[in-house]
């Protein structure tokens, strides 16, 4: 299957430890790379895991606080200085407009790559692409806040290849095919296109929550993703800080994964009295079966 | 003798590595910190090497850009997150004030630490406490830029407490006494100083020269500190490279420390092209004989 693989770059929240970044993710889809938040260092956490900056043409902010665009203007400027040459998207909720726009400008002096600031302004369509969708969804914070659903189109049916060449079909009628259509010989026989072809691929999906408070609206606007990212900044205890903070429990996290019928989930920004997150993944998994709890360096395969 | 600690937080250039982080030094004079530019990653070297935010009351950035400022608007925020309270001094190149005002503002909306974000305009004294003086020399780079030059005041000598004991000499005229007055017993005796005291410490100086292309004034405006940090980004045959990047060779950085009368240099800036930095240190220690390269996480003692 092709490539869609979530690089974890950073899992921590707004104080850093020695343990954890700030948030930052990027997805890799068939070889194009997609940001996820920016946070302070996360240039070097690309430079670490070995992902390449001129493959990187969108990046997707979620909300403005500085532990998840920080560092989007070194990031920037290092692209500038290392020619990568192209245009690079930025999309970032239109309460930060405004300052990511003079800061950007400020230390990004280069002409390449052209960086186009992109406002976010409520649930919508960001991205669409032969192959992928990116959609934002309202997310629950103190401030403007939104999720993404990296969501893979609909894909072809796999040609079998023996058959074909058995039949002899012309290449002219392999995309109709492909797309499901039965096949005619010249000697007037139709062929079912289940002959021909065997199933596409099934169409994966990412979702990616965080900072938000526990709302149910979020479980409905991911719905049944293959993996959920979700917040899980304290552990259950703590709900009544996770309120005010506009922060989720890891029960909470779990719940939401739950209520949207998604396949997995993978929790992060955890609090930094953390160190062992071994209790967030296990308050979740009480809950949600699959769960797995986010590292620097991760690479999780869809 | 009372601490006067250069602790290297990162001496890499603009674009990352993973060997080193960008630019930032804290200084720790009689554990009070002093912060020598901020790159991004600042504060989470902070925590790494143990070094305390509530103590941290002036940071001085020598110029806009990204490697050497990028990291205090997330530095700023943590420590009012923290809720460490007071106040702190933020002192940028006139260039930089009006973009670092609104990005802070933006970013730190705590009522504290109260933030006072002061313009350097030109050589000047920046700071003038009882113990210490923090001095702006201009540097030649391609935006305005300064360095900084931390000198210790001279220091009362040391009482000689048998003699003092021996003598019956009261209290009320130690003060005099440390600042070098004779004593003059009620039998009406003198007793030189000398015999009272020994000498004080020495007063000690650290300089903090980075960006600058090579400019004997810098050499001129440092004069004969104990320690100068010179950036030395390239090796000497990337020198046309030095000059149209507003850089300086390892050659010309030795050159600075002995045109100066520095007593050490240390070096650092490095480009991400030196993974190993000894053809920099070596180039450098055949000028000067005190040299030494930078490491991240490194502590010099004055």
């Amino acid at each position: 299957m092709e490539k869609f693989e979530i690089n974890i770059l950073g899992c921590g929240s707004a104080v850093p430890t020695p343990f954890h970044n700030p948030a930052s993710q990027v997805i890799n889809f068939r070889d194009h790379l997609y940001m996820i938040d920016c946070g302070e260092g996360t240039q070097s956490m690309m430079r670490r895991m070995g992902l390449k900056f001129s493959r990187l043409r969108h990046i997707f902010i979620s909300h403005m606080h500085g532990d998840h665009c920080l560092g989007l203007p070194g990031i920037l400027s290092t692209m500038g200085l290392l020619e990568v040459g192209g245009h690079i998207n930025v999309y970032v909720p239109r309460q930060g407009l405004d300052i990511m726009e003079r800061t950007i400008r400020f230390f990004c002096r280069d002409e390449e790559p052209e960086i186009h600031i992109i406002p976010i302004d409520g649930a919508s369509t960001l991205l669409d692409t032969p192959s992928l969708t990116v959609r934002a969804i309202p997310l629950y914070h103190r401030v403007e806040a939104y999720g993404f659903i990296f969501s893979e189109k609909p894909k072809s049916r796999h040609i079998n290849g023996e058959m074909i060449r058995y039949l002899n079909v012309p290449i002219r009628d392999l995309p109709a095919i492909r797309e499901g259509a039965d096949w005619t010989a010249p000697d007037g026989t139709i062929y079912p296109n289940s002959r021909l072809t065997s199933p596409p691929d099934p169409s994966r999906s990412y979702a990616y929550c965080s900072d938000t408070v526990y709302n149910p609206a979020v479980a409905k606007a991911v719905g049944p993703v293959d993996l959920l990212y979700h917040e899980a900044t304290y552990t259950s205890d703590l709900a009544e800080r996770a309120i005010a903070r506009g922060h989720s429990t890891a029960a909470q996290a779990a719940a939401i994964a739950k209520e949207a019928g998604a396949k997995a989930l993978l929790i992060g920004h955890y609090s930094k009295r953390y160190r062992d997150t071994e209790p967030l993944r296990a308050e979740a998994a009480e809950i949600f079966p699959d769960v797995t709890a986010a590292t620097e360096s991760m690479t999780i395969r869809l």
